[in-house]
């Protein structure tokens, strides 16, 4: 589909005819700094970008609205001429899904971060799609709750866009997906049509469930500009204890161990010797054990007023815990938890820092099979893939996997020549993991999204059928198909 | 639309062809006696009904597959010949939505009942969607969990239906919904076109999220036939009490008072002294309180694991409690606590066996708005409709609310004259409730559903816009028409 440019001449009126209280900036205006833009040519684009830096930029209408009400005028507007849309939120995406190449009007949800109610029944946050995550957590610290999305893009991430990407993290194992505690939204289709689902309520049996059909849309159905959140209780004390074990399997019946104890972990992260070993070198740690290095490492914290550290210290000394694990380390306070914690949280930043290049996925595969999973992969790398190390870390407890491919350095050749065949070898090494993991019951994409990067690999996670049924979807919602075209759905030449 | 009745002659040959493992009757084979016939003409028509008694079954078709293989070679074959379909579950519900009352094929899942698998690590129950729901309870209770879902009709309501009809149930405040449960679904669309969304993961993020689609769908996208439904940890130690309240404002403050304390309720329901007076008159109770009869009361549990009793004690006895609880009984074991559920859970078979007549609805209101709307329902019943009492009860921490009307038998005249108004009443009754509760942000229906009773008030809770999406969507997944055609949508003309 071919969409026009809305250059500053043709478009630009129109559009900024749909505002009351909101701002149109357009790419004529920063370059010739004639308007008051506030910010230059580079600042202007970053709202067409995210984190990935595959595909730059493109486009010449940034627009701030500041009510539902202007961003229903302005996909109206947009849908009677068919421009292109793409919703701008904190753009820390992963797959390139709020990326604008294509001259689309980019919208920023920025403006639109207040909070509009706190409901003390359910409880609930009632906020615009625009509040950045870091601030609705702290909104629901307030009221002695927790917001129930924690992750590392917390402090520029906006709500708005985690839920249409359903954004994940480590505490899903304890209190599930972010999906589970949207209760209501307010929402734009690609026709200009303002849907409000009521939040207040928590039972709702009233016809099909539009509601959840735009989490987790990225973009492509609607653009969601306010949501109502239920907040969780939040953890009272928590406890942090270290973990070594001799493999993946092992880590896994540990999880069924504690639970079977009584223990309910908040978190369970796993990671392997060779994460640790590019973390300890990043950041300069001591082993988290002085006796030895271990093949693996789960940390898990638990809520100590559900499960004391006395009791849980009985569990971590029972002989079926002692069967699995080499090693304990518990930590006696909040700072000891901190340092336990860096050797997990530092991981992709010192992958990002250490390795030459890195080739990263985000997988789900069912717990029963991921060790198997593993240890496949590990056996075909070895055997067809010598220049690519994998590194293995990731939210165990939610059968979510981070797999980082890095360049082997100690194999032979020239660091550059190694570096080409490197990025050679991944397709099939793509090929060969994303098949195992549509056989395995997984998903080639747990957390990030599809967006752009992944289109490609979207058929080893959905059948043809489903596919054709989202198109189907897309159309209904989106008739103009205006809402960031080219993104999740492959064309059918793609 | 009008379907052709599949007459035993024309179809039931063709419909047999589908099937290696499972069965067909027709009415035919059950009025002559002559095939394997193990059932009446009454329990064959009982396949087509649920518990409303409002529509006569009437169908001639009824199949029992045993695969999803075969529900899909079945509904191909209907889709191919524009047969309408009703999926037939435990019947236990009270919208309609099971009625098969226009030569519909009835295609009952109740041979589809097995345990395909349990993974201990989400943990998660694999199941076929005709496992009865006190069966899946016990299944996961024997791993020391708790099923996601409780309701009066567990004995004989189905997994597939539960999750069809988006089932509801008094634990919603603590554990959630069942929505929230479903990890993996396997559905047949109205192509017959089998569709299977992966359980053993809870991460997820590869496109629209159609899975959540065909939960509360009533039949109408699609054909539900396993499921991999996630298990929450089973409550441990469970305490009771019972607080009288002065009225419903008090009841809700409570809710936000005993939480701050650090309670977590797991059940927390209201009702008012008409409910209680009924009860007690049914089962000959003596009150609750010896000291006075209140306004009204409410029952909560909680994990005492989680917050002990002493603990409790101290916070019903403190300030803030006392100003806002008239009294207050706490069970000191179990079979106490069961005395003081039979209050709130002998309810509605009291009314329905005390009361000449009774029209119930289900509603959610948001608890911020709940007070003054019970508030205003009570003045416009006083003021326009004399002859009809109001009594409401529900599962206040939802913001779910059963109010029940039965006719005033203290009203003068005759007591079938009485009935007869009562009745004529109705319809305004509706209308002026189900327009306050719209325009305070609820829902019509919280957990029964819509199915056919309630589909001329569904444009209270849904906005023309989205009532024209639903048609939308059901066109992509069943362009045919042919999956429960009638429920849920009005049509056009309707």
């Amino acid at each position: 589909m071919q969409f026009q440019n809305p250059g500053e001449d043709r478009h630009s009126a129109g559009l900024r005819a749909c505002l009351t209280r909101g701002v149109l900036y357009t790419r004529a205006d920063i370059e010739s700094a004639n308007a008051n833009a506030h910010f230059s040519e580079d600042e202007f684009l970053e709202y067409g970008r995210d984190r990935t830096r595959v595909t730059a930029p493109d486009f010449s209408v940034l627009v701030f609205p500041e009510t539902t009400d202007e961003v229903a005028a302005l996909i109206r507007y947009c849908y009677e001429q068919r421009l292109a849309v793409t919703a701008s939120g904190g753009r820390t995406g992963l797959s390139g899904g709020a990326v604008a190449a294509h001259g689309e009007v980019v919208l920023s949800l920025s403006r639109m971060n207040r909070l509009i109610d706190f409901d003390p029944y359910l409880p609930a946050l009632h906020v615009e799609a625009g509040m950045i995550t870091a601030v609705a957590q702290e909104h629901a610290r307030e009221h002695g709750c927790q917001f129930p999305l924690d992750l590392a893009a917390s402090g520029s991430s906006q709500v708005g866009g985690n839920i249409a990407t359903n954004a994940g993290g480590t505490r899903m194992i304890s209190v599930g997906g972010l999906r589970d505690y949207v209760t209501g939204l307010t929402v734009v289709t690609g026709t200009g049509e303002i849907l409000t689902f009521p939040g207040h309520i928590l039972k709702n049996n009233s016809g099909f469930d539009l509601r959840s059909l735009f989490i987790g849309s990225e973009g492509c159905l609607g653009i969601i500009t306010e949501a109502v959140i239920r907040l969780p209780p939040a953890p009272r004390t928590e406890a942090t204890a270290l973990f070594a074990v001799p493999d993946l399997a092992a880590a896994l019946r540990l999880l069924t161990i504690v639970r079977s104890g009584g223990v309910r972990p908040l978190t369970f992260e796993y990671f392997d010797a060779a994460s640790l070993q590019i973390v300890r070198q990043h950041l300069n740690l001591r082993a988290p054990f002085a006796a030895a290095d271990y093949p693996g490492y789960v940390i898990m914290s638990w809520d100590e007023s559900d499960q004391s550290m006395d009791a849980a210290l009985e569990i971590f000394s029972s002989d079926a815990v002692a069967s699995l694990a080499l090693d304990v380390r518990v930590a006696g306070n909040s700072s000891q938890a901190a340092e336990l914690w860096k050797f997990r949280e530092g991981i992709s930043e010192s992958i990002a820092l250490e390795a030459r290049a890195v080739h990263k996925h985000d997988v789900s595969v069912p717990a029963a099979a991921m060790s198997e999973f593993v240890a496949e992969a590990t056996k075909f790398l070895t055997a067809g893939f010598a220049g690519v190390r994998m590194l293995v870390f990731g939210h165990l407890g939610d059968g979510n996997l981070h797999l980082n491919f890095i360049p082997d350095d100690s194999e032979a050749g020239g660091a550059d020549s190694g570096l080409e065949s490197f990025r050679e070898s991944l397709p099939a090494l793509d090929a060969e993991l994303f098949s195992r993991i549509a056989r395995a019951g997984g998903s080639i994409s747990a957390e990030h999204g599809i967006g752009l990067l992944k289109k490609k690999y979207l058929h080893y996670s959905r059948s043809q059928a489903e596919i054709q049924l989202m198109r189907g979807i897309k159309a209904v919602l989106d008739p103009g198909g205006i809402l960031n075209p080219g993104k999740v759905l492959p064309a059918a030449n793609e």
